[in-house]
């Protein structure tokens, strides 16, 4: 039977030869990740359920991102429980609070590969479809399961293809385009599908822009994104890792398979309004509008290319004295990279200030929190009501080039116009 | 009268001649400073008073450092309360989220000049007296009458004199002697009274080095630190300020002075051992105790030739897996400097974590706390029950250097074992 990508994956870890869409499956797990925040709710599940023993520690992965360095006893405690967990357990790929966003560790550290099932305690996990896996977040409960067994029940999603074609305009990027998807699209119009994207203009993308599609794929509801892993595909993975991995391909008349055809050419920037991810305008619409708060970073935009795309806006400028600009490194790997190109030296004299690599304000973490009436442009994934902190706050979505253009200038502005 | 520079400076500010310690005056206070944490506090009593202008915009500076960028919703909108105040009384000396921590910025931005009467709503304050200032913290009802009138009254306090002679041997900096001298009499050992360094050591010290020891005069009850002007100290401010500036020198015969005599030939670094700062020890007693997390940063010890001294130890070397370092530059000025000299590059080869400047988890604020039964090495000025999270925590206190040694072994250590 002709299958998607998600269908043939899910079909391997099930040990069956074709799965369909609707159909429920148990799943071997490949990568099992849990960070700081979900964690602990996970290995006390793990705990209740009494087991003991990790089904394979070689599989799970543990970094905290979300709180570090930890910003309340809480979070040290739970930090405690997660070290303490895997030294138990014996679980050799964890990171500290020192390394980064876990979807941007995970890719970086080599353990995703095309053909993985991946599944994290953190809804962003659909991200690592961009290197061809079947990844997706799940709750903690979940995680107990996977933990004690290596498997889990999935039903088997449809499939979206989003076949994205044209040539992207100067200073439009991969944020644009899954923003202008989601608006199209509205926040509940891919529910439950794996979002699968391809076209030519994936297949010209980097890993980072790919990344940055399969990651917003959970902000219209998808189950997943994913992307056919291609030579650059492997290219980054080969660098990184020494794991076999599988290369699958959509065969274009799977049953399940909706297409929807994404014409990019001509498109302007785009900006995600309050409150919600859809709320998407081209930024004619939007321009002028006044920031409190820049934040570029984040698992959707924190990458290398993202602090070079904003260096260039901002070298020899100065950061508007209305606006306070935060520009968080996604990783370790990112920040050293930033130091040593002289991105970092760019945006101290700027004015900008850089944190150490993790969250960030992105979930309303501690670092950066609005207050009543503030307005906030990130470049994180996420603007609902109260995100970053106060309810009678303002979260605006863009890309890290049109958040660096906004510095400048303490208002939403078009980077054409620095 | 023989007088003490203390009490120049305040018969100077109380447009009297001569003062006698525990004589109460009203002193025209030049710079009142405040921060996130407590000016709120401050605004809402100066509020409170019917108080509607200050009474001089230009002396008065307003920092962000204890939570920054804001932490919660709650710091959000103290942050907002002071941007406001600061709008409606035109005052221009003001430092947002970005600059650092209150007692390096203000001598760094030219704030603070020899003979000035310096008040803020922070107990280190008395850091300023390095500069031959009379500098004291105060609470946020006084400053609000600070704010209100440009006076303050104050008991004249009696000066204690300690004359510190002799060579620091290697790896003992200003730091190590503070704490010696702390250990040897005691947390309530000079309160209330000036605490004045002098001697061919101090002479010998730099500006920073001379702000450390000011700046933990509290931690023995000091009213004030202070240290009369010198040509290093006009070749400080001179560079950094316009404003003028009296050098005042203590009457060896000056009836309330109490001379004390330290000498450090043969001084070993010191740490202080939890949960007091007079707790301190010389480093043979404790080497080998074992750390979970290094801080080097704070008011006390996180300027740039901490820094530099951190990163001769570091360079080369790999902080111990067993800990987790944090390096928060106290500000940006010095941010930037360790920046372009590659300390920076030094710290993250090393596995640091390089935080935006701010008081860190000095104050137990939101950078690194600590959770029940682990153990701090930190370069900050307090090792409290709590003061870095848990009451079941535990803070050890010393030089940058030996913070920089002791993360390599990962527990404490000699900078010369390594």
């Amino acid at each position: 039977m002709p299958m998607t990508i998600s269908e043939k994956i899910l079909a391997k870890a099930a040990g069956k030869k074709e799965v369909e869409a609707g159909e429920i499956i148990m799943a071997n797990i490949d990568v099992a990740m849990m960070h700081d925040l979900t964690g602990p709710l996970a290995v006390e599940a793990f705990k209740k359920i009494g087991s003991e023993k990790v089904w394979d520690p070689s599989k799970i992965v543990v970094l905290f991102d979300h709180q570090v360095p930890a910003d309340s006893i809480e979070a040290a405690e739970n930090h405690i429980i997660m070290r303490k967990f895997v030294k138990e357990q014996n679980i050799k790929d964890f990171y500290d609070v020192r390394e980064g966003i876990c979807h941007q560790v995970l890719p970086e550290k080599g353990h995703v590969t095309p053909g993985d099932v991946i599944v994290g305690t953190d809804s962003h996990t659909c991200t690592h479809g961009a290197l061809g896996a079947f990844a997706t977040g799940i709750g903690s409960t979940d995680m107990a399961m996977v933990l004690a067994t290596g498997k889990l029940w999935f039903k088997v999603p449809e499939t979206i293809q989003f076949k994205i074609e044209g040539q992207p305009k100067d200073h439009v990027y991969a944020k644009d385009i899954i923003l202008y998807i989601i608006g199209k699209i509205g926040i509940d119009g891919a529910t439950y599908k794996a979002c699968e994207f391809t076209g030519s203009t994936v297949k010209n993308m980097n890993i980072s822009e790919r990344l940055v599609l399969c990651n917003m794929a959970i902000e219209m509801g998808g189950k997943t994104g994913i992307i056919e892993a291609d030579e650059k595909t492997i290219e980054y993975v080969k660098k990184r890792s020494k794991k076999p991995y599988n290369v699958m391909k959509t065969d274009p008349d799977a049953p399940s398979l909706e297409k929807i055809q994404v014409n990019i050419e001509g498109l302007e920037p785009q900006i995600a309004c309050p409150h919600n991810v859809d709320n998407v305008k081209p930024i004619s619409e939007v321009e002028g509008t006044e920031i409190d708060q820049i934040f570029i970073g984040s698992c959707t935009n924190g990458r290398i290319e993202d602090l070079r795309d904003a260096a260039k806006i901002l070298k020899g400028k100065k950061v508007s004295k209305k606006v306070r600009m935060l520009i968080i490194p996604a990783s370790r790997e990112v920040y050293t990279k930033a130091l040593n190109e002289g991105l970092i030296k760019i945006f101290i004299d700027a004015g900008a200030i850089i944190c150490n690599p993790c969250c960030g304000p992105c979930l309303g973490g501690h670092i950066g929190l609005l207050g009543p009436g503030e307005v906030s442009l990130s470049t994180s994934n996420r603007n609902f009501k109260g995100r970053q902190g106060s309810p009678e706050s303002e979260v605006y979505l863009s890309s890290a080039a049109v958040a660096a253009a906004s510095a400048i200038k303490g208002k939403i502005t078009h980077p054409k116009n620095i």
